[in-house]
């Protein structure tokens, strides 16, 4: 059922994510979990579009959909699109589907159009990008990639069940994951389309934007200690206020997170002790999580930031903490895909916004294998793992007809 | 018991401080509640101290222990000196004890020099200051004053006793509460002697130190909501923190704190929403407390405080809710014995240092009968309500000898 909205490619996509989210593991509300009875009958369906689009589909030894779209008869290469089909519990219908779908439907424009082009298509339906089932995340893109610790076969569900006993009953072999890993050198590059998750592109009044990165991450635990004292008898200028001088390193924390584009600092985590209104605060303890689009970047703010946290300790005579308890390196898109694609953002005569992407995607794991590059997608309200994540298929129709044109455009290195 | 130290008044103060703190409710620790056994057992050898001092000593109706020392013949007012006997749980020792005992002493030396004053003294071991076993405080001293409630009789402790059943089972007539009240018109007014609960003057080296006033306060409860979001994909300037916002106020309050001699602002309570160290809060909910000796002082910086956190709130586009929830005057001490307890001060050869009590007292209650004024004396840490309480004998020496040469030079209005 294709309502006429005077743009069916995106009206066509709308109706597949609509349909494919019927596909859930708890009924009222769209849950799909890696390995689920939904997901088996979401990557049967996603494998019956392939097929319609002219694909060979199977499901590789990790749960993976796996469609592929020859090219002409000169194609050494293979260009790998998608995203992932498990979702997160009471999910929106976009993150990750819409990567998904939207390669099939511009491979089924393609063959429609009977255009076979110097490079073959693999679309790929990973399985368990979001790690809600399994304490692991990135597993299917990670096996792809021939990076997945084996050993996270052996890790289990709440309910007992390990990787490995739920890839047999989904009818996997455990023992082949190794060989699902695809070997780099004919590969050339992985590109997705994913829903912003973010508010940059609604703010910009554009419909979508190239993702320079998905953005490293690192995270620091903070200890403030003061002197806790009698909010009534101890002067302004012989206090040492824990609050006072942490509210001062948040502002902090915020200033250097405003000095460079790219980069977000966040402290999203703060107490205070004791806390009774008429006692002076004598401990603050907060997180920062610092993000940038490159490691340098953001290894310089926290150079710069843990300098300015001390000097404001100092200052205030207060002892100070700075621990770092998670680092997570910046997945770099590659010019070689990221310049095509803005030149088709150009081309369709919308303004080439480039942004990092502040969440992670399967492309962290893919970036192992093979260049990668993003689309990103205006979704309401920067809202995403929820059921209000909502789309245009005014966009949607533009992200496709613009994936369409770097398909066609993008020639392999010869 | 009297050791040599060549402080023989100071000696004599702290023997009888350590004689009295063995009355307590609690083995072990310093806790004498008001119209418990301890306190009237502790109420008993008050008057002892005071008889041997030359007093005239009883219990009035609320439980207070008065004791009279008649003036010369010519002597038409009475002097008020003293502090309260009850205590907090798990006390120090010098906190109103110290005020009445050091009363005694006064009158004990006035006594032993044959000194007659052209006025009397009534010393006053007020009951329940502090508020602990009752949920009402100052009960002893408004009613010296005429200003207690007589509801307050009827108000109960954890076990379900009134104050009018406690008072009959400490001895003494309910009924003749309001008889307990003195007449303003016969007093000259009203001294005590406290330790200072605070840091000024350990800071500045000083024994003692002169009340100003006991400070007004008011408390505000301040809501900031701002915007939720996620810490990786919402950029700086699309942010609506609730936490940055509320930090750059904490940092207002506290320099209006600061702009004023004797203000204080303190952000005791401090909590954001949700909490989470890869989320951008969206709330932040604190208290302000804000005090100062004058009630136009502390009114004005609380006009200029709000005006600071709209402008803040309105910048950052956050919503705020400012409600105070609590407001007490001050009570400011009287020129007439402010100065010559100052003149007192001088005379010892200490540097006369005047400072506000950030601390609330007997003298908020008393100041409604007659003219007050407080003296302070070092205390260790500024530490109070706590058995790490100190002070020095030498201090104390220093204080009682102060006392007495106002006292002998106080002139009473003809």
């Amino acid at each position: 059922m294709t309502a006429s909205t005077g743009h069916p490619l995106g009206q066509a996509l709308m109706d597949r994510l609509d349909a494919l989210a019927s596909f859930t593991d708890e009924p009222g509300r769209l849950t799909r979990l890696y390995l689920s009875p939904a997901h088996k009958a979401a990557a049967a369906q996603v494998m019956d579009w392939m097929a319609v689009a002219g694909m060979a589909a199977t499901i590789d030894a990790a749960g993976n959909v796996v469609g592929r779209y020859e090219g002409s008869g000169e194609a050494r290469q293979t260009l790998l699109l998608g995203s992932h089909i498990d979702t997160v519990r009471n999910a929106g219908k976009y993150d990750g589907n819409l990567g998904v779908l939207a390669a099939i439907a511009c491979v089924q424009a393609l063959g429609d159009a009977g255009t076979r082009l110097p490079y073959a298509i693999e679309v790929f339906a990973f399985g368990n990008e979001e790690g809600v089932r399994f304490p692991t995340t990135l597993t299917g893109s990670r096996a792809v990639s021939g990076t997945l610790d084996l050993s996270t076969l052996e890790v289990r569900d709440a309910d007992g069940a390990s990787v490995r006993e739920a890839l047999v009953a989904f009818g996997c072999d455990p023992a082949a994951v190794p060989a699902a890993a695809r070997r780099p050198d004919d590969l050339l590059g992985y590109v997705e389309l994913h829903i912003e998750q973010g508010p940059v592109l609604e703010a910009e009044g554009l419909p979508i934007g190239i993702v320079t990165a998905i953005n490293g991450a690192c995270r620091y635990r903070v200890d403030v200690i003061g002197e806790a004292g009698h909010a009534g008898t101890v002067p302004m200028n012989l206090r040492r206020d824990a609050l006072a001088a942490a509210a001062e390193m948040v502002l902090a924390v915020e200033r250097v997170g405003r000095s460079e584009d790219g980069l977000v600092a966040t402290v999203g985590s703060f107490e205070i002790a004791p806390g009774g209104s008429n006692v002076i605060p004598g401990g603050a303890q907060f997180t920062i999580d610092l993000r940038a689009p490159n490691d340098a970047l953001r290894d310089h703010a926290a150079t710069v930031l843990q300098g300015e946290l001390a000097a404001i300790a100092e200052r205030r005579r207060v002892e100070l903490t700075v621990e770092r308890f998670y680092e997570a390196a910046a997945a770099t898109c590659s010019d070689d895909l990221v310049e095509p694609l803005e030149a088709a953002v150009r081309r369709s005569g919308i303004r080439p916004l480039r942004l990092p992407s502040g969440a992670g995607h399967d492309g962290l794991a893919v970036l192992s294998l093979c260049p990668i590059a993003m689309l990103f997608l205006r979704c309401k309200g920067g809202v995403s793992h929820n059921p209000a994540e909502a789309i245009a298929v005014e966009d949607a129709d533009i992200a496709l007809r613009v994936m369409l044109d770097f398909l066609r455009e993008l020639a392999p290195a010869t």
